[in-house]
């Protein structure tokens, strides 16, 4: 991977995690000092003056040439509907958009409400040429790979069409942030067979192969393959992949549950687990979410990205660095390309309603 | 709950399995000794006779008054194509089909081809009086709980009529094996709030309210919320439950490889392991499938079994019993009323078809 200089401005959204801005200000004071952000030009902080100028004090971060306060005076809530969310223009939350609409700032980031940012950011920054709804990818921890999963949960149902660009969205994705020239993108179906799946499922397929000197396309996996480094891209419908991704995740806190029950269960056991402290910090490691702890909102024209509501100093930081790689790698212009040539492609194909139901 | 008789009769595919004949022999030595068969009535094994008869000779089993053998001297292999598989009459998988058709068993086992089972299953028994389309469940171990997927996979796509059938299906599977008089039934989405999810989970969720004098229909539940007890029976489209059924698979089998590996690292870690013995087994049981290995393709005129192609004895022991759970719990009468009392409060309302977007 060529190295470039990010030179990146990121607009932060003080006020909408759920720790507050006095997280967000830790956040950038640990970033400021790390090598994750060196690339960064300038951080745009919005939020209530009243609030964050003391803080910044605090953090001697008053006078950092990389910091500037961008007063916006309304906050929005986790649980604020989205249309009147937007109705809010004062709000932290719509100000870091708007920064990337007028170019004063490269890429937005924010811990707030989901539901407000994505209905937001589509709005004020538009939708990209040829892009028919934005998809939001995650980053699944693996055993020795990670593997983005998209949709997430942007646009519940999808044509074959949409699952092309998903595709296209989430190879971008990967490019932007592993460090892997052709990453490889799996359709998720649930049986690899020719005739097994949808109607939705086959057309995009054939459509993907015929991409295939776009992006790496490998064709069509089962739930079994995401975790077994097949695929570094998983893509799906925002209906499945959100219920898989919260069923993982569940699972996930269910076994941490049931483990620490059982190794803590009596004395000796618990001397056991003190021998594996190592073992279980490197599993936590491994499977900790931390190192992708923000996603950006695929298919603006604009970068935003959202973290989650309860993120810490390390995860916003985070976050901000995958805005900074995003940036990097120019995701957004070869999105822009290789979704032109999809549609091309998909207007001499037939394209069968969302769910429509395959005979095979 | 109340003991009865089971008295019943089930028929065994010996010939579908991974492990061969010798391994569904050696299954029903099991059970025939275990306190989990005791109100079998009489097991009928079908299959290749040369094969068998030594088998059972063997197994001291020639001339037990529970063990029938039924002479079927065709085998349909793992690979081949359910329609394909349909024409050979003579197999002992669609001889247990068969014989629950004409009344000498009361269900069928087998561990044969899922999609030839399933397939062959629906042509021979038909399915019920206002059922459209049979439905796989199955059952996820958590930490304190098991819970009823469904649909794993007969379905790919469904209508929201269908999603309320697959709920009646899994609230009768769910109180014919769980020791519980009202399973809770939840319908599985992406958003619990309202106007989140698409139209089909919309109007199922309606027709669901109006049946909760029939079923305990507990409303939407989030992925999030599959682990943590709050349903027994987990109700979605089989293109959805399949990818979940599998990816969660891989996760496990995943998790305990870094597990192990972590744990094994160094020597002060095995014996921290070593300590932890006792642990781990606990936890291997919890999340062991052996204790609902089988289950049976829901909403067809007859109770057909499928296990795991890889089932061992232990596996095809547990099949049958679940068999025998079922029957004696006179789970497809329960099922045959309900149907009949969602279709008639589904005719009065607006159907969306399968997978039509949602513009809320």
């Amino acid at each position: 991977m060529v190295e470039k200089t990010c030179g990146a401005t990121v607009a932060v959204d003080a006020m909408g995690g759920d720790l507050g801005p006095s997280e967000v200000v830790a956040a950038i004071r640990l970033g400021l000092g790390s090598p994750d952000w060196t690339k960064l030009h300038k951080i745009i902080l919005t939020g209530r003056q009243e609030e964050l100028l003391p803080l910044l004090r605090e953090a001697g971060l008053e006078n950092h040439p990389k910091v500037v306060l961008e007063h916006a005076p309304d906050v929005i809530s986790m649980d604020e509907k989205p249309k009147a969310a937007f109705r809010r223009k004062e709000a932290s939350l719509l100000r870091v958009i708007d920064l990337v609409r007028t170019g004063q700032a490269d890429g937005a980031v924010s811990c707030g409400n989901t539901g407000a940012l994505m209905f937001s950011s589509t709005l004020i920054l538009k939708k990209m040429s040829g892009v028919e709804r934005p998809a939001l990818p995650a980053v699944i921890p693996s055993r020795n790979h990670h593997f983005i999963l998209l949709d997430a949960g942007a646009q519940p149902e999808t044509t074959s069409r949409q699952l092309v660009h998903n595709a296209i969205l989430g190879e971008a994705y990967a490019r932007a942030i592993f460090p892997i020239a052709k990453p490889r993108v799996g359709l998720l179906t649930i049986g690899t067979e020719e005739g097994k799946g949808t109607a939705r499922i086959a057309e995009a397929h054939d459509l993907l192969k015929q991409l295939k000197g776009e992006i790496n396309y490998i064709g069509l996996i089962e739930g079994f393959d995401t975790f077994r480094s097949v695929a570094d891209v998983v893509v799906c419908d925002g209906f499945t992949g959100n219920i898989l991704l919260k069923t993982l995740e569940a699972c996930l806190v269910t076994l941490k549950d049931v483990l620490k029950e059982e190794i803590t269960a009596n004395p000796i056991r618990k001397i056991g687990a003190l021998l594996n402290k190592g073992a279980f910090a490197s599993i936590k490691r491994t499977f900790s979410p931390e190192h992708y702890a923000g996603a950006p909102l695929l298919g603006l024209n604009g970068l935003v990205v959202k973290a989650h509501g309860s993120s810490n100093r390390e995860f916003i930081k985070s976050a901000v660095r995958i805005a900074c790689d995003a940036l990097e790698h120019d995701m957004n212009a070869h999105i822009g390309d290789t979704i032109e040539k999809a549609n091309a492609l998909a207007k001499s194909a037939p394209v069968t309603p969302a769910g429509v139901e395959f005979s095979g």
